[in-house]
């Protein structure tokens, strides 16, 4: 299998994330892709990349972009003080899927959550993905909690 | 029903917060309270009160503390580049509860998380809470998404 390579994402990889975030059967009706990309996509890059609590990660391949996602971490109280991670808008291109490279993610995620100190990995994951549940049990996460959405 | 005042929390709140975490019957075996707050709970507070996208909030009601919650903000490509409000560690004191402030509480968390532009509020609560999750769907939340946590 080819070398994945993670990096954190630079200004001009916007629009790829945008397509890749939009090459999925739920993401297909939430994002548009245009030529131009939008403002807020920019805000929202320009947002995540000055802010040292969250990172969005690029997964390359042969010089290709193949996956995505998001780290925050969130410091907290709970949990004797914990800080956790958090994983959101996990992608893997459309014809790469089922072929490891999210696994590497998140045994990637994973470690630097350790690296960091993190006591907690959390992600919500829609109940309609349910390959998506089994894939993360079989890395150990519990789904122990309702994930609650209000879209306002 | 006396009035609850909604502040964020000062350096001196952290023990009385803390108390709070554990007067739960999930949180008592996750915080352990000591006269001299252990190190790591003020890390986490001076962590979250330097962050701006990172908000813990104190209720108060005739001058005492009788909830906690944190909201955290996090800036997101997806859903067209909206930001969202995440709540975590909601408790509110174990002999008021059912009298209404939970209640008062997520309806100010929202009103906040609409000031401030955000498209989605989450949060993920405990599947042990079965009370707690009919509590969030009456106010409109849907429990759409499996909440899974990885312990490290």
């Amino acid at each position: 299998m080819a070398e994945v390579v993670f990096r954190e994402a630079r200004r001009d990889d916007v629009p790829s994330i945008v397509t890749l975030l939009a090459d999925d059967g739920l993401g297909a009706t939430r994002e548009t892709v245009r030529e131009d990309v939008d403002a807020d996509y920019w805000c929202a890059f320009d947002a995540i990349d000055g802010d040292p609590r969250n990172a969005l990660i690029v997964v390359d391949r042969d010089g290709e972009m193949v996956g995505t996602m998001q780290l925050t971490f969130i410091p907290s109280l709970s949990r004797r003080g914990a800080e956790r991670m958090q994983i959101e808008a996990v992608r893997v291109r459309g014809d790469l899927r089922g072929a490891g490279i999210g696994r590497q993610m998140m045994e990637w995620a994973v470690g630097q959550a350790r690296q960091r100190g993190c006591r907690l990995v959390q992600l919500t994951t829609d109940k309609q993905r349910a390959e998506a549940h089994r894939f993360y049990a079989r890395l150990g996460f519990v789904a122990s909690h309702e994930g609650m959405k209000l879209t306002l």
